[in-house]
Formats: C-alpha cells, sequence, structure tokens
C-alpha cells in the first residue's frame, strides 16, 4: 500500500479499536460485577489482534459514499463483534475444536467453554443493541444496518454456511456449487454485508446495492486464499492452527482444484471486484486493499 | 380464567403460533436446501410447545395501550425467538447438560451439539431479523423495540444472569442480593421487555416505563416458582427434568429460604405486580394472567 493507504487503513482499525475499547466501558461499571467473566471474555476476543478488514470496508464505504466517521463507528464494531463471535463459536469443540486463534488460546481455552458460549452469544446480541443505541445515525439507517447485518449473519448468510460446513467433514465432496454456496455465505455475506452498510451509514442506498458485487467477489477470493493459506502455511505465521482442513479431510476450493487453480480463481475473483468498483469515485484505497488482500501471507 | 379472559390467551398462542409458522417459510424453501437442517432445529425447538407467556404479554400490553395485532405479532414472535435461543444454549452439555425440555429431547439430543448451537445462534439473529424487516410497523418503534429486546439479553440482562448461574454450583452460596440480581437479569428482564415492548409497538412510550414495574415483579415472581416446581414437581408434570437446581447442588431462593418462605414472596411479588398495573386501564386479563402464574403447576 502507498503511504496514504496506509496512514489510513491504520487510522481505520485505530477508530475501530477506539470504539470497541469505549463499549467495553459501557458494559463495565458497578453494574456488571456479578457477569464480568462474560464481558472479559468478550473482549479478549474482541481485542486478541484480528485483521480488522470488515469494520475497515464499513469505513471506507462510508467514505467514499460521502459519510463522516461518527456515521459509521457504530456499524463498524458492530460488524465485528459479529464477526468475533463467529470465530469464537466456530472454534468450540463441538464445532471445530480449534484451541487457537490470532496466536493465543481460543476463547474457550482461556475461559472455559459455557462463558465461550455465552461471550459469543453476548457478542452476537451487542452488535445490534449497540447499533440501535447509537446517537449519530437516524432511524431509518439503523433499520436499514440491522437488516443488512442479520441477514448477513444469519439462515441465509454466515450461520447457514457454517451450517453447511458442519457435514463438510472427512472425505466429504462438495460439488463446486455446493461448495461456493457455502462460501457465500459463511465468508463472502458479511463481507459484502460491510461493504453495504458503510454506503448506507452515509445515506447512499444506492451504493449499497452495487458494493454488494465487490464483497461478494472479494469475499470469495478471501475465503481461497485462506484455503490456500491452510495448506501451504504454517501455524506460527498463521496464528491459528495450521493444515486443519488436510487433517480434518474437509473438502475445500483447494482441495477440489488444486492450489495453482486456486490461486488463478482467487485472481480473478480479485479482479471482478475491483472492476465492480467503477460506479464508486476515489477509490484508489479500495483498490489496493483488494490487490493486499489478494496477497496477504496471514 | 374466565371464559373471555381464556379465549383471549389461546388467540394470543395461535396467533404467535401461525405468526412462527409464517416465520419459517421465509427461511425455508429453495435457497435454504443445504442448511435445511438448522432450519429443522430452531423450529423443532420453537414448536416444542412452550408456555408463550413472553408473546402473550407483548400481545396484551399492546392491546391494552391502544395497539392492534398486526402492531405486535412480529415483536411477539422475536420475543418467543430469544427465549428459545436461551434455553437450546442452557441444554447444551457445557450449560446445564439437560436432556430434555417440553417433555421432547432437547435440541442437541435430536440434532447434535453443533446443529443446536447455530439453531441458538440463528435464532438470536432471526429475532432483531424479523423486527427490522417488518412491514406494520415505523422505524421508530422498531429501533425501540430492538434497543429494549438487546438490552435485555445481553450483559445486562438474560445473558449476564447465565453467566452468574455458571458460578451456581455444587455448595454455591449466594447472597440474596446476588441471588435476585441473577434472576432479574436471567429472568425478569426478557419478561419486563416483552411489556415495555408490547406498549412501544402500540407507541405508548410512557407506558413502556410504567410496564417495567409489572415485568420486573411478575418476572421474579415466575423464576422462585420455577424453584419451587423444580423442587416438588416430577419430570412427567415439568416436561424438563425435575430435581435438577437440588441435584447439582445450585443455590435457589427456595433452597436458601424453604417452601414456605419461597411461596410468600412468590406472592408478595404477584401482588406488587398487580399493583402496579394500576396505571392502565382494562387490565383484567392481566390480573388474571398474574394470579394464574402463580398457582401454575410446571
Amino acid at each position: 500500500m502507498n503511504e496514504i493507504n496506509e496512514k489510513r487503513f491504520n487510522s481505520y482499525i485505530e477508530s475501530v479499536n477506539d470504539a470497541l475499547e469505549k463499549y467495553r466501558e459501557l458494559f463495565s461499571g458497578e453494574n456488571a460485577v456479578y457477569q464480568k467473566k462474560v464481558v472479559d471474555a468478550m473482549w479478549y476476543s474482541l481485542s486478541a489482534g484480528g485483521k480488522r478488514i470488515r469494520p475497515v470496508l464499513v469505513q471506507e464505504f462510508c467514505r467514499i459514499s460521502g459519510g463522516s466517521p461518527s456515521d459509521c463507528i457504530a456499524a463498524a464494531s458492530a460488524v465485528e463483534m459479529i464477526h468475533t463471535f463467529s470465530l469464537i463459536h466456530d472454534d468450540l469443540p463441538c464445532m471445530d475444536d480449534d484451541d487457537l486463534r490470532r496466536g493465543k488460546p481460543s476463547c474457550h481455552k482461556q475461559f472455559g467453554e459455557a462463558i465461550a458460549l455465552l461471550a459469543g452469544d453476548a457478542l452476537e446480541n451487542t452488535a445490534f443493541e449497540i447499533i440501535s443505541d447509537d446517537s449519530n445515525i437516524s432511524d431509518e439507517k439503523k433499520v436499514r444496518i440491522i437488516r443488512e447485518l442479520s441477514s448477513a449473519t444469519g439462515v441465509f448468510g454466515m450461520i447457514g454456511g457454517q451450517t453447511i460446513d458442519m457435514e463438510n467433514i472427512k472425505g466429504a465432496v462438495f460439488s463446486d456449487s455446493k461448495l461456493l454456496s457455502m462460501y457465500s455465505m459463511k465468508t463472502s455475506a458479511l463481507i459484502s454485508a460491510s461493504c453495504r452498510i458503510g454506503c448506507i451509514c452515509a445515506g447512499d442506498y444506492d451504493g449499497a446495492a452495487r458494493a454488494s458485487e465487490y464483497g461478494e467477489n472479494l469475499g470469495t477470493a478471501f475465503q481461497i486464499i485462506d484455503d490456500i493459506l491452510d495448506i501451504i502455511s504454517t501455524e506460527d505465521n498463521l496464528g491459528k492452527t495450521a493444515g486443519s482442513d488436510e487433517k480434518s479431510g474437509k473438502c475445500t476450493y483447494a482441495a477440489l482444484h488444486g492450489i495453482d487453480d486456486s490461486v488463478k480463481q482467487a485472481r480473478k475473483l480479485s479482479d471482478a471486484a475491483k472492476k465492480a468498483l467503477d460506479g464508486f469515485e476515489d477509490t484508489d484505497f479500495l483498490l489496493e486493499l483488494t490487490d493486499m488482500l489478494l496477497r496477504r501471507k496471514k
């Protein structure tokens, strides 16, 4: 990334981290003494150093659609809460059973299963709570954001995708259609919603429709690269268990098509994402971000 | 209950059951083939024959506040979804580990732990989705409802209460203050929110504030009676494991104060709830409902 874009990227991350820290204070204090453990678990996972791609997308789509930072900071935080809730539940023994996340013990390894379950539940809920409570945006925007966020999270989004992934056990062979359907729901839905939500925060409802195509393509490329990295990277580098897909015999795009074709497909999707930005102005940052995500090593 | 009230009670239950069935259709169909299992698990638990007290409260507070049935049917369904999500997660092995719920195998016994976890997650999310998507009420009402519902569900509500309950293990002795704090969050918060939400659906925002006192008292009485029934009732009657509190050595109001004092306390709270209805008109149904819940045998 060039210097301007890198500075912007870092300032977005700083903004969402600051906002999340302020929300922590709202959920602490003398009324949260008895249930402090769940708040600790929520913020343990929230502050474990994720890539923050989704809140970056919210903030940048808001900016290029003419919105101000305060229009979107609650939504950017909410999207990261939903993402983190999904990681906490995904790591649980009854799901992927993963001990490591973002280079640290996963939430249930640190706090026990019950508290991790509740921390995920609370983050899912708190995402909607902070949007409904935000004093910066209109009720119309709030409702549109909640509609996008809940729809991307639910049966036709992330949770639907995770349901399909539960069938993805040793020796499973998914058709391309089923696999891409799973990727679209499990990964692209929330990424794509982040882009739309950024536009909505700025009041650009037409832009929201156009942003979908970018997010859909970016999200699928993102997931294919995740699969590739799971094969070729190391645990130290990823900050989570490497080789887990192969070990568990999961069907992934990379497993079905091989590394070379997967890299080609990710590049193709990345190009399609960039092309979808044509309808927007001032897209330099997003073009670079798209390339950066394609080339990422973790 | 007299005939008129009983008829009303049954019509509320019928309405929410019909609405939930219609929502099921929205989450089925050709776009929900791959993830059908999670939808089946959600509605397995939703339609397992709960008491539906919360959606009844939403509908009745809406009615006495001057609203029409269509103003509150989405909210009534959403409240039941949140309640059912909490039961599914509460029954999981890492929480209360209960095999039986509403006289049937609990969700994870029927669908496995992973799908039960996801079904709970999806119900929590879908509650907010159906409110944001409702075509009958204004954005202002939607935002107010979502604020009430999320706040009653989260860190200062149900999930906060469940967190405290996780410390409630063999031999735990809670102070009255901690125990009542737990009851207030775990049980009263959502019951009280249901009453407020009913008023909000009707546009009576002042009524919402007054409804809290009714809901708080009713909710605590409800939980104390639950404790008593857990001691004196049978599994056949309750439709869930009886004697589970004593078996797990949990601290409850009944365990701390004995059955007689608990019955007295429940009656006192019930009276306080009825008194709080003074600010409303046409409260005959709620007065009878309050008595009925005090005398319930399951």
